[in-house]
């Protein structure tokens, strides 16, 4: 008798085996990608010391974070994959050659309150470009590119990615003598197209006690919008109050300036002043990557440019840059948007192998043949009515049946069966393996995602 | 200042990029090949509730478990695979079609004493087919052939898949009166081949007070060796003195059958009486996996037949068939053994571009139409001298460096240089690009392990 219900815990996504196969497939496609533009793949433990974890402290990071104890270890699960990554540069610094260029796609806990869409235990998928010392400004161009062609590759083509400077707005900021409550000021320009200008202005004035005239020339500041030129020849009229910003402005120039060589076109691309990304860490280029069609969702790939990464573990000067996907919320909003292809192929096998004959032989060499030319097959070998065998491979949305009977067996062909259309037709093994190939490669022509 | 030292836990595989590189290779054979065997992949939450984890009980295992609380949870880090299938097929029943066949690559975590080669993070990779009531034996005839094909892909030759049936053990000491003492007898007769047949006698006899004509019984079973047609033939004299054995024997005699048609060679087979696996939980055929050159290391790849999968969470009856791979330890001991190739190609980037001239634009779109290419390719964009540039692509083991000087761009060509041989060449974009995947192609030939 059963004893225990089964469960899983909430706010851990389980896939039933369709939608695993979809998930497979994007995390195939963004290894392929970033391997494609020289980053190394990286593992690292999911638990670490909770003291090396939590060197920096901490704020929300540390109540979210799983710790506990063992004999007598105080360990903790990773929240997130740059904090190893810190470590894993430091503590192997001497053997990495730098630039290091990462990616690592991996589990990360967060005990959040469980609610519609947040996710306990989630994937990451991050690039990160590490420099001894320093790094050049072109890196930070190159980022793009990889969001561009990891998004594309996915099926979408409706996204923009957004880029602004932490420069330019610091240097703005400071040009107003406001560099302290800079922070501040940025959190309430963030809910610009949320609560409009005039909101923004009123927290400005009466929460943030900043001068009328100040909040105005933050207002008109963040005002500047339309296409990258016109963005950034605004931009030039700023130019001389603030080292700083002339130096940020001069790096989004660049890498605007590069956009085409790398291969991003204008329409997936903006410069957007109202983007921040958080308060301390990044110091220069930041990204966010948004669904044109899907605002509401949010940045689905951001990240940036930092002056230190491993300060807490090493005396090195470690700049970088990098992005991060959050795969398993990305992965869900898409499922509920309905953007997950349905005509991709999600079944366990290409082909199902049925033998109509007692002595199985001839089906398994079959199958073996199929498989040793990377046919992905199923021998049916259960002992059931022709019925059931069908209504499996329906089930499973197998693309090919292929009989096996004596007729078949005695002339040395088989039976395939499309279960698509519905069409079958008697060939040699070989032309069987030719046209299932066929059918299968042009099945996977699909995209993951549909618009 | 740097005020933490970095280090991993011990007992924690963090590997450095270049053996990264192979152990990503070994999992995208494991990956593809359990693929084309029609297995699925599935991915279930590293965390359980633990009662859910622990509804066995017991043993060993509680005693390794990372177990801890997180608000009201009492949670536990899974410490094998098999349980969370066991808890995914009873909990999503309905949904599943059976025989449901998945694979899964995952983390598993035991907080074993710490010694060399033990670790208490290890990735496990396994294959299970689960039938709802029944399962037919001939799928026990397919495992070998998957296990075949992934060791034969990863590049092992001179290795067994040993064999044996339960029900041939379980019958033949049935047929003594001695199944009570089984287990310790099996125990006992495991260690056949390190302490010799005398010893074994006298565990028997002396410890576990077995009559020394049984004692003797047990030994000549033992001892049945030889080929698979010989030791078949020998197990048929034991035909009529259990019902179990007549089974177990049939069932052996199915597998082996179909051995050649599953494409697995007779050299890389061995039916072996010694085997037993575990005590409780198989209860059929049973498998082990040894490397002939180095039997200290044990198996490879062990699993077998069970009746009942989910017993503890769902009242079905569901028998299957698994094999699993502890493929953090064999990581481990290949490295060991110097058994993982030194050829292959494990640098982040199948070619360095090094632009020479200030302006990067042409390097750029270069790069942009080599990774559109598939090449895995890396700017050098930092400001460095040339020989600090070739020495970073050599560290790395780039094959490929691609020059692009004033000489170069005007021409519309560039320079190739493969980094193994020496030899440059001036080459179109197009020339280069096949030159180089061609170069790439060959290099990947290689296997991971090398005998």
């Amino acid at each position: 008798m059963a004893s225990m219900k089964p469960r899983t815990l909430s706010g851990f996504m389980e896939l039933l085996p369709g939608p695993q196969q979809q998930m497979e497939r994007i995390m195939e496609i963004l290894r392929t990608t970033y391997a494609r533009y020289g980053f190394t793949p990286l593992d690292t433990p999911a638990i670490e010391s909770a003291e090396v974890l939590l060197a920096k402290g901490g704020g929300e990071t540390e109540k979210q974070i799983y710790r506990f104890t063992k004999g007598d270890s105080d360990l903790a699960l990773r929240f997130d994959l740059t904090v190893p990554l810190a470590k894993y540069v430091a503590l192997h610094y001497g053997e990495l050659s730098f630039p290091f260029r990462r990616y690592q796609i991996g589990k990360v806990y967060r005990g959040e309150r469980a609610q519609r869409g947040r996710f306990r235990e989630f994937y990451q998928a991050d690039i990160d470009i590490i420099g001894d010392g320093k790094l050049d400004i072109v890196n930070e161009a190159e980022i793009p590119s990889v969001i561009y062609a990891i998004f594309t590759a996915l099926g979408l083509k409706r996204f923009q990615i957004r880029v602004n400077n932490r420069k330019v707005l610091n240097g703005f900021y400071e040009s107003l003598g406001l560099t302290e409550q800079s922070a501040d000021i940025m959190r309430t320009a963030d809910k610009l197209e949320k609560i409009g200008a005039e909101n923004v202005r009123k927290i400005l004035v009466e929460d943030l006690s900043i001068p009328a005239d100040k909040a105005d020339e933050i207002l008109s500041f963040m005002a500047i919008t339309g296409t990258n030129e016109a963005v950034l020849t605004a931009l030039d009229a700023y130019r001389g109050r603030s080292e700083k910003l002339d130096q940020g402005l001069d790096e989004l120039k660049t890498v605007v300036g590069y956009l085409a060589d790398f291969g991003v076109p204008q329409e997936n691309f903006a410069v957007d002043l109202t983007i921040a990304r958080g308060l301390d860490y990044y110091t220069g280029t930041v990204y966010e990557t948004t669904l044109l069609d899907h605002p509401e969702i949010g940045s689905v790939c951001s990240g940036g440019r930092y002056d230190n990464l491993a300060e807490y573990y090493i005396d090195k000067q470690l700049p970088g840059v990098g992005i991060s996907i959050g795969l398993t919320r990305l992965f869900y909003v898409l499922g509920e948007q309905h953007m997950l292809s349905d005509t991709l192929n999600t079944a366990p096998a290409d082909a199902l192998i049925l033998p109509m004959t007692a002595d199985l032989s001839p089906a398994i060499r079959l199958a073996t043949a199929f498989r040793e030319q990377g046919i992905r097959t199923q021998l049916y070998l259960e002992q059931k009515k022709f019925k059931a065998k069908m209504s499996y491979a329906d089930k499973l949305a197998i693309p090919y049946a292929v009989f096996l009977g004596e007729d078949e067996i005695a002339q040395g062909l088989c039976s395939v069966k499309d279960l698509r259309t519905g069409v079958q037709e008697t060939l040699s093994a070989e032309a069987a393996a030719e046209k299932i190939r066929a059918g299968i490669d042009a099945l996977n022509q699909g995209k993951v995602i549909v618009e």
